[in-house]
């Protein structure tokens, strides 16, 4: 399986300049550079993050890439290759050219390598472990701890509701967090992979402070709505902590967040949903003063 | 559980100079080098490659990391950093302490951080996945590819039966292959985890030649022989095909290898055990005359 499957690969990749050594050696080789390597890990099981005969293996593939594009998206780092190790239930060589069609798709748009990985057969349920490397941006890596008490809290895009579809359509905002990494001073940045308010306040209590959210102000995606509709929980509810919306979550100091707000220099919209504030934790503007809420979203 | 298990794993993470961002943030930071990037991953599953309640859970994560050095190995490189996303049974939080002290103890062996990872619990078995970053030597990584008629082929340690134990124990030869790849002229090198006479005769194959083996000078672990004792299959059968073993297997020309096998530089014997030949395949000389062989080991 290994074998047939390594060729069929090896055929469908595009050579880049940044693999010297590709799949079929005991490792792959990437050409050096001195500017820092960011590296990033996320491991997507059946039953967890997708469900094998109901989603389309494609769809599965491209997921298991984009999650981790979008990781480094938050560090404003650029994709240079990826690695996948996948577990497949028996028979399952036409669900790993799904998968990798998939991957490669999204890889050719990211204009990223699939430099190596290792496959395996066994009795268990598909799972597909990813790893990127990426180029730390000049200016060093947009980190989680650099969140300053005044900074605005500014998202892209809208939340709630992925499980609707846009869980594997989501588009990783590696250019958008670039393109702002390049143009206007970010002092932190998280992807919202398992919730808005729970990665919201992990950006916080990485900075050592609190974030104050205005309710309001949060863009609720239409799904959220739609959701909403059938299961009688709020649609801020389900933006607040559905996750899976991949949005870039970001802390911008006071002046480049109202540029970046008349500016709007993304195809996404941003939006300030909250300012970060001295006293840990995350808080809303209630009618009676600032009230503790909990933060919400999928823990691990 | 993903954080209480972070926050442990955190307070056991040495500190490492090539790691500037470690675990915690959305992707990890390494320091560049103009030095190529070696980069192997393998996965590793309850029932295939190990099986939870049977073998010591810091053996499993040993293993899960050993693996993954014996390919960086393989290329003559030095090992920087290490990831490892697991998918855990429900439970588990025992099992992901267990198994990752048996990875911090390899990685601080070999002097290479645990630099990032992916916790996830599912209903599944257990599957570990561990991506290795490295540097290549100076004068580039050793492929599989350079091989040329007329080399000798080497090997180091013994072959066979490591299901007795050594599966687990082996000590992947890293720093083995980086003093020999200084020292001797290697044209090809490939670890051998699924069979000596299978890679053997892939490291041919990726080199557009065969080889012919001695099969009288393959030296044979004592566990081969004992578990010959056992199941009536012929010692040699087990060195030729067990795998796992996971030496280094070399194409060395002669002149280097005399001097190689005369100074022994290692304190694992080194042993020739074949040459590499024009003829595709995998040979021995038989009574009259060069049999081809089929490659036995572990097919994906």
């Amino acid at each position: 399986m290994e074998s047939e499957f390594l060729s069929w690969i090896k055929s469908r990749l595009p050579a880049s300049p940044h693999v010297l050594v590709g799949p079929g050696d005991d490792a792959a080789v990437l050409q050096g550079t001195e500017t820092d390597i960011v590296v990033t890990t996320d491991l997507l099981c059946d039953g967890v993050h997708f469900r094998v005969g109901q989603d389309p293996s494609c769809r599965i593939g491209r997921k298991a890439i984009a999650v981790n594009l979008s990781d480094l998206a938050a560090m404003a780092a650029m994709p240079v290759a990826a690695f996948v190790a996948v577990a497949l239930p028996r028979d399952g060589s036409d669900l790993a050219k799904e998968i990798t069609e998939g991957m490669l798709g999204l890889a050719d748009e990211f204009d990223m390598a699939l430099a190596g990985g290792d496959t395996n057969t066994w009795e268990g349920p598909l799972v597909i472990s990813v790893t990127l490397i990426g180029r730390s941006p000049p200016q060093g890596p947009l980190l989680r701890t650099g969140a300053q008490v005044g900074d605005h809290l500014l998202v892209t895009g809208q939340f709630g509701g992925s499980r609707l579809g846009r869980q594997f359509e989501f588009q990783p905002r590696v250019s958008e967090a670039r393109l702002l990494y390049e143009r206007f001073q970010l002092h932190a940045g998280i992807d919202c992979s398992d919730g808005l308010s729970l990665d919201s306040w992990r950006l916080a209590e990485a900075s050592d402070c609190g974030v104050l959210l205005d309710l309001e102000a949060i863009p609720i995606a239409p799904a959220a709505r739609k959701l909403a509709d059938s299961d009688s929980t709020p649609p801020l509810d389900h933006a607040l902590g559905d996750g899976e919306d991949f949005e870039l979550i970001l802390a911008v100091p006071a002046d480049d967040a109202a540029k970046m707000l008349a500016e709007q220099p993304l195809d996404v919209p941003i939006t300030k949903i909250g300012t970060f504030v001295e006293q840990r934790g995350l808080w809303n503007d209630g009618p009676e003063g600032q009230v503790e809420m909990k933060p919400q979203g999928y823990q691990h």
